[in-house]
């Protein structure tokens, strides 16, 4: 594909999306926005440093900001500084190094208890919480607030990574940040100061052919284009010194056996105990 | 709260929280992202005018831009441009008019298709795909993805607003969309140039106490933080001359009865139905 290279901004865009993609893409409108976003990376390794004062408000500013379902806000947060909190919730998510570095991890809640909490008070109760509807509203609120609050943060020069992983164990996550009945952990959100000695990459994904689709969703292109993805996975973590293993076979490592999904086939009863029926 | 204001940056950080909250909170590092995360507003009211070459091609070099989950990248995205098609989207979504109005609505999908083609390709098959923690990363995805396209699509100054009423009728959406099993339209996003005539207004959100916990959840402070949030509900109702009605009544409004949920109480059969198992 040829894409004309007419300003400084469009060299700066398709710097960018050729980062993104290891192929050429076209885009409009190139902007300080999207070269934000654009450019993500996954921080791993942090300093010890502690966020600015109001960091953590901001943050959460740029959250509320973010559309929610009906205007029902059925998330929160719990902003987790404390040493040995982080601690324990490193070891909930299989010893992950990071979120014991950084100063902050947020771990973002869906909640329903708040709800519920509305209609004790006004003497009634919602025959509508007992669904898996219900749920999925509210962890979808929780993703696009948590998403609003990693690019705040990066706006802010700091780094980021998604802790899925709290997934492993629910109810220890509960116990430690003494959640009511109808509020889940669904992910923690970790932020801090990148440790420079330690670079970051931008990852590159499957091609836009394999997962955007024009009027009716194909089958038919997406072999080729995986194939594409492969051979640009194999050449990134040849660059970073990783293994080689190509996406495919990354992705059905980890969904191939029960096993690979550390404890989370459970995460249906789990809910369950902590109130969260998905009927 | 006393909150210092000695730039033009410190005034324009100030209103922008104010017009969210409706009261003071102090934030840090004013910037352009920020002012744009803070700045949005659902779209209901769109001009037919299509969109500017190459733009779903940023919305989605945008979307692919957000983190997920292990590198899986288990959402896809259907562009419908067609008016039948979007005309059809529009009555499965209770006639929601702006999806007519619009020229584009990006429908976001949990896919789990994908995986499972890889895995048939190599011959071998996922053990991890049935259960309700591989379609709620699936959501996740999405949502992450599609929160980036929305940050994008305002950046370029179109309008947006989600539609979950899609999941109204997942089957429905699943034949128009030719959607192969396993993967499930979570929801909509409508793009396209707002409606000059038709002004739009940033909504106030809950306040910070209710949403950010510190260290552990924290109920006690909700009933108080909620009775401000009816308060400004109500200004901003009066403002926008809508009826009146509080936020603790419209939130209970929409999760009072089964009805309600406009069928979509069926989701967890009707997802099993696609292909997608809540094991």
């Amino acid at each position: 594909m040829n894409i004309p290279i007419d300003t400084p901004q469009d060299a700066a865009a398709a710097d960018a999306v050729f980062a993104r993609y290891r192929e050429a893409v076209p885009v409009t409108g190139w902007n300080p926005v999207l070269a934000r976003l654009l450019d993500h990376r996954s921080v791993r390794a942090y300093l010890p440093d502690a966020l600015a004062p109001d960091t953590v408000e901001t943050l959460i500013a740029a959250a509320s900001s973010a559309p929610t379902s009906s205007n029902i806000q059925a998330w929160s947060v719990v902003a987790v500084t404390d040493p040995l909190k982080r601690e324990a919730l490193s070891r909930i998510a299989g010893n992950q190094a990071h979120i014991r570095q950084a100063p902050l991890i947020l771990v973002w809640i869906a909640d329903l208890s708040r709800a519920e909490a509305v209609a004790t008070q006004a003497g009634t109760q919602l025959d509508g919480l007992d669904y898996t509807e219900t749920f999925l509203l509210a962890a979808i609120d929780a993703a696009l607030a948590a998403q609003n609050a990693l690019i705040a943060a990066e706006s802010l020069g700091l780094g980021t990574v998604y802790i899925g992983a709290l997934r492993n164990d629910p109810e220890a996550v509960a116990r430690l940040l003494n959640l009511p009945p109808r509020a889940v952990a669904v992910f923690g959100l970790v932020v801090g100061h990148p440790d420079p000695a330690v670079p970051t990459a931008v990852k590159p994904r499957l091609p836009q052919q394999a997962v955007l689709h024009r009027e009716t969703y194909s089958q038919e292109v997406q072999p080729e284009a995986i194939a594409r993805h492969d051979l640009a996975t194999a050449a990134f973590r040849q660059e970073q010194n990783l293994p080689q293993q190509s996406w495919s076979d990354l992705l059905m490592g980890r969904l191939k056996t029960v096993e690979a999904l550390k404890g989370r086939h459970l995460l249906r009863e789990v809910f369950e105990r902590l109130g969260i029926r998905l009927g």
